[in-house]
């Protein structure tokens, strides 16, 4: 696996700036040439010269014009700096620092001080803006990313990230393991309250009726599906392809006496066979891969009666846009969070009518603060259980996800949807902001 | 005009019940034959088969088989008959319907019994479903529409509609003259509390402060442009290229003395400069045309400062579809709903964010039996203005969008949205519903 690539000798002991090996334990210091002070002015130029400091392995700022930016705090000078411990990692991040960041960050041959969520921020804020012209041709082009989600591969990657261990994730989720955005009505509520507040608000936009049938692709730990049936009154079949996450699922539905209405199915999505009142999904769509949303769409089409209604909840693009390669290889293997018009492939060729698209993506920036601070705070459970690379590896992913959801890089769409001409749809939307 | 094209020499009374003109009239009268039969079933057929009775100018009903089908309303038999005075009427209509219905409707040759807009809901309710392989291919063409609405045809196009004479939309319109979906938070609420209601919907989803500034795209009669001064306290630019929609417009502000904050253009949205807080177009973006979207999106782009934010209002489709023919000839040239998928290359290409989406649908069915019941109630004054063919294809264009609207065949969707990684965004949607 992943770790074994990492190279990193050493083991953390939690926040970076705890975190300083010797440039020379890898055996690459020495001077820094011009030539490579140059290349890295270009790398940062082509990345919109972020107003971030860089220190070299000789202790050195460079390059020097990067002291003159204004912090995204909105005051003067750089709000982190990056500091590349050895010649090799600098020559890796400039030959693709999208992918060469994450590498070098995980095996601790980068690190960041003052902030990493804040550092990767201002560099997502200083990206270059979208252009239009080659957004356009690349709206209409035709994508090929189906075979890398098919069904063997969509178990793998789920096994590579779902199936790390439910005590991992138990060190930093809230008490009930819901792994995607919660929903703060108020800022200040607790993570776990957040969740619930979240469980309540899709059904909310589900109108869910005691009695009614729902199917759930992609059920986590089983959170919703046990909520609904609990809190609803509702029949639940849940298709999930981690099989740790099915075998925890089961054992919760039948300690809180739901196994009677809760079916937790270990299977993939396309799968799903049945005649439902609602389809509900909360973060499998980033797993699915848009050449596959047409047939997610027949399968819902397939699955829903004539007064069937259903939400998708997924992280989002404000506009199509491939994923970072490193979380694409180190976190999530055939991940891709659609814009819109990419999602709208789901619901369009079967006539679907949309009824409502919310932006959750301050909610999701405010989740992963609370899921940062308890993984700053379990890092060294963290680190009994796997190595300090994978330690680091999380870190970032967390803090660069955080970052993403800040700076708009990244968005969370809860999209919910009804047949085409049924009207037994909700009014107004007041409903969903009952207290 | 069209008006000379109709071709029908008689004088509505109103109500289709009361309008009677003899088949001898237009000379087509005599035996059906059996072929007639056969291709109105063939036409039929290809329309799905929809629930109503047809009765021809013999006075028998045909095809038989159309007289086992289920109304709309869950009880037993069709719901609305169509009566076809002639023999060159049927022929049209089998030829084309789409196109020839509202053609023979306006000239008297097509009547309904038994609810116009009931008739219509029927055979748009029967239609054949959308074909995902076929509209696959077709959400990834490029369009062609653009040509239909260049400057100086997209003038000559408002001015068709728009330009008919106030005092005719006076006749049907609420009081304040909005020509667009309103918003009923409560069913029952009067048309004239609705379009207030609506006004301030898009206010509190633009959360306008005192003092800022507004652009808007396609102002109509005036009234939001100086609900949002008035209400919110902000200065507004309002664009529009119906010339009596400006006049009206210029002077209601003079008359409430709000033109020290509100200024009306006479020109294209193309045309819009400056630097503002907030975008709005309620109801302009169905005359905008599909290929134009990037183009607008860089009006938008170009207009707004890094803190802006806008709504879009439009008529819009569960996926894309071309307009009827009849409609978008005698009523709208150049007018097409967008599917949401349509409306991202406003947005997407310019990488402003998504916020929020909300599908008012049953709200323009609603309004919709408000102008319907109103238009009815004044049809003797339109009768006086107009001849009696533009009474019957403004009763039938009315009607045929009420059936629109009910059956799903069109949507109302306003999309509010902001700059990419603007994060003065609304915490949640609670704002959109204090009383």
């Amino acid at each position: 696996m992943w770790q074994e690539n990492a190279g990193y000798p050493g083991k953390s002991t939690g926040a970076d700036a705890d975190f300083r090996p010797s440039a020379k334990h890898f055996g690459f210091g020495g001077q820094v040439f011009g030539a490579e002070r140059l290349l890295l002015e270009r790398m940062l130029e082509s990345i919109g010269n972020p107003s971030v400091q860089i220190e070299l392995w000789d202790g050195q700022l460079a390059p020097q014009h990067q002291l003159r930016g204004v912090g995204s705090d909105g005051g003067d000078g750089p709000v982190a700096r990056m500091i590349v411990r050895d010649r090799g990692a600098l020559l890796k991040l400039i030959s693709n620092p999208e992918f060469w960041f994450g590498e070098m960050y995980a095996a601790g041959r980068i690190e960041v001080a003052g902030g990493l969520a804040e550092f990767i921020e201002t560099v997502y804020r200083s990206l270059p803006r979208v252009n239009p012209d080659t957004l356009g041709k690349r709206l209409l082009a035709p994508f090929s990313d189906a075979h890398r989600n098919s069904l063997p591969k969509a178990r793998s990657n789920i096994h590579h990230h779902y199936d790390i261990g439910n005590e991992f994730y138990r060190l930093w989720l809230d008490r009930q393991m819901v792994y995607t955005c919660g929903y703060f009505p108020v800022r200040s509520m607790s993570l776990e309250d957040a969740q619930i507040a979240k469980l309540d608000h899709v059904c909310r936009k589900l109108q869910l009726q005691a009695g009614e049938t729902v199917v759930e692709a992609g059920s986590g730990w089983g959170t919703l599906a046990l909520h609904m049936a609990r809190q609803c009154g509702v029949k639940v079949k849940a298709y999930n392809i981690s099989r740790e996450q099915i075998a925890f699922s089961r054992q919760r539905a039948r300690e809180t006496g739901l196994d009677d209405r809760v079916e937790f199915i270990e299977d993939d999505y396309r799968n799903i066979r049945g005649d439902f009142d609602a389809f509900v999904s909360v973060g499998m769509l980033e797993h699915v891969g848009v050449d596959n949303y047409p047939e997610l769409g027949a399968v819902i089409d397939r699955s829903l009666n004539t007064s069937g209604r259903g939400l998708i909840h997924s992280i989002g693009r404000d506009y199509p846009c491939p994923m970072n390669p490193w979380i694409e290889r180190r976190i999530f293997p055939g991940a891709a969070p659609p814009s819109l018009s990419e999602m709208m492939r789901i619901f369009e060729p079967y006539g679907f009518s949309v009824l409502d698209v919310e932006n959750l993506r301050l909610h999701y920036a405010r989740t992963l603060e609370h899921w940062l601070e308890r993984y700053e705070s379990a890092a060294d459970r963290v680190a009994e259980m796997f190595d300090p690379a994978f330690v680091r590896t999380w870190r970032l992913y967390l803090a660069g996800s955080l970052a993403a959801f800040r700076s708009g890089a990244m968005q969370l769409f809860q999209v919910g949807f009804a047949r085409s001409g049924y009207n037994q749809i909700p009014w107004t939307r007041q409903h969903q902001y009952l207290a």
